[in-house]
């Protein structure tokens, strides 16, 4: 039995952008199960209560519920330690904590900054004025203002990059000679921009950009098969 | 036979304060190694011209020599398996290069930036002039200018942290239930301004600060015997 994903969507239902949900994405096909996915939309809070909680992804697995991206990756991996493992043991799990923190707390804010205008327009009309009003109340200002001056902008984002570049001229992947659950997190936090926006994050010469080809290739393209507004 | 290690002193040869060095000195310790350390001052580029480089780390175990401390740390792992591991296996090592290159690129940088006139006082009357004009040049600004306004600026490296301390809310270690390198990473970046300077660069309700204090218990206080200037 399929694993059941719920999985932000936007007017297009499939149009699939949530930074934490392609971590899953990404995880579930490197342990090579199952998946179907649902359609979620922001404000379906009822319709993810069961998991006793209000964000995506959510997955139900047979009786069980999990929420919460790294919850998930643990318990997959806990689960079907049979199948090719994303950690590579508990002290490749204990640091590939670190990347999560580092991804969520430096990562998807820079990348946030570069493309929250642009995400308002890919998410249904019933979604848009709960987005504009919980986002411009966490960054104090308009989504048009967060998002401006990019142009400039981008080029601190990319400077922050900088220790994955140091890695990737060591390593083909994070997760070192195969991906593994970091190259995840630092894919789907850079799937999220690729699909909501015409803007370019990576600057085509950039080791992380052929990293990034790379990842798309992964799955039989399940990445680069992805539904963009490009 | 003990493994020799060339490490950076200062006028009071007593005084150890390289971040690389203190790494290598955990990461021996971790590994149950004996070691001889020779103190080394910052041009006595002649003395570890054996090395074909310039800078310590260097270990010399019997006729092996070894510079640069993330290849110092996988030299003793390949080489002493049979010890505890630093890294518990390949993706543990792969995703650890990750918290090397964020500590080298972030981290280190940050901790300069408070630190850096402080840390001539502490050189040889001989180095302090090699000292102030290479990093002058590095930094464009005299070494007063660079460490200027900390007391302010401090904050912001605090939050620069923000990832560790989400990790440390999870698990006591980087490394997870025990210590790993990511951990002896970490802590010789720490220990570097502790030894220099009297500027706390960590808040004492920080997690961070409590962390340090268990790394400082660590191998009967081998931290915490170290000479500082305070």
């Amino acid at each position: 039995m399929a694993i059941v994903l719920y999985d932000l969507a936007g007017a297009d239902t499939a149009l699939r952008f949530s930074p934490y949900c392609w971590r899953i994405r990404m995880a579930l096909a490197h342990k090579g199960l199952d998946v179907e996915t649902i359609p979620w939309r922001l404000t379906d809070k009822a319709v993810i209560a069961f998991s006793g909680q209000g964000r995506v992804p959510v997955i139900r697995d047979g009786d069980t519920v999990v929420s919460d991206s790294w919850a998930i990756a643990e318990y997959v991996e806990a689960t079907y330690p049979e199948r090719p493992s994303l950690f590579g043991g508990a002290a490749g799990k204990a640091h590939a904590r670190f990347i999560n923190a580092w991804a969520d707390n430096v990562l998807l804010l820079g990348v946030a900054r570069l493309i929250l205008r642009d995400l308002l327009d890919v998410f249904d009309v019933k979604d848009q004025d709960y987005f504009r009003e919980s986002r411009e109340a966490r960054f104090g200002m308009t989504l048009e203002a967060v998002q401006g001056d990019r142009e400039t902008r981008v080029i601190a984002f990319r400077e922050a990059l900088a220790p994955v570049r140091l890695v990737l001229g060591k390593q083909p992947w994070l997760g070192g000679t195969t991906p593994s659950y970091a190259d995840y997190i630092l894919f789907g936090t850079l799937q999220w921009p690729r699909c909501v926006s015409r803007f370019e994050l990576l600057a085509s010469d950039d080791s992380i950009f052929e990293w990034r080809n790379r990842m798309l290739d992964l799955f039989d393209g399940l990445g680069r098969r992805a539904r963009t507004v490009g």
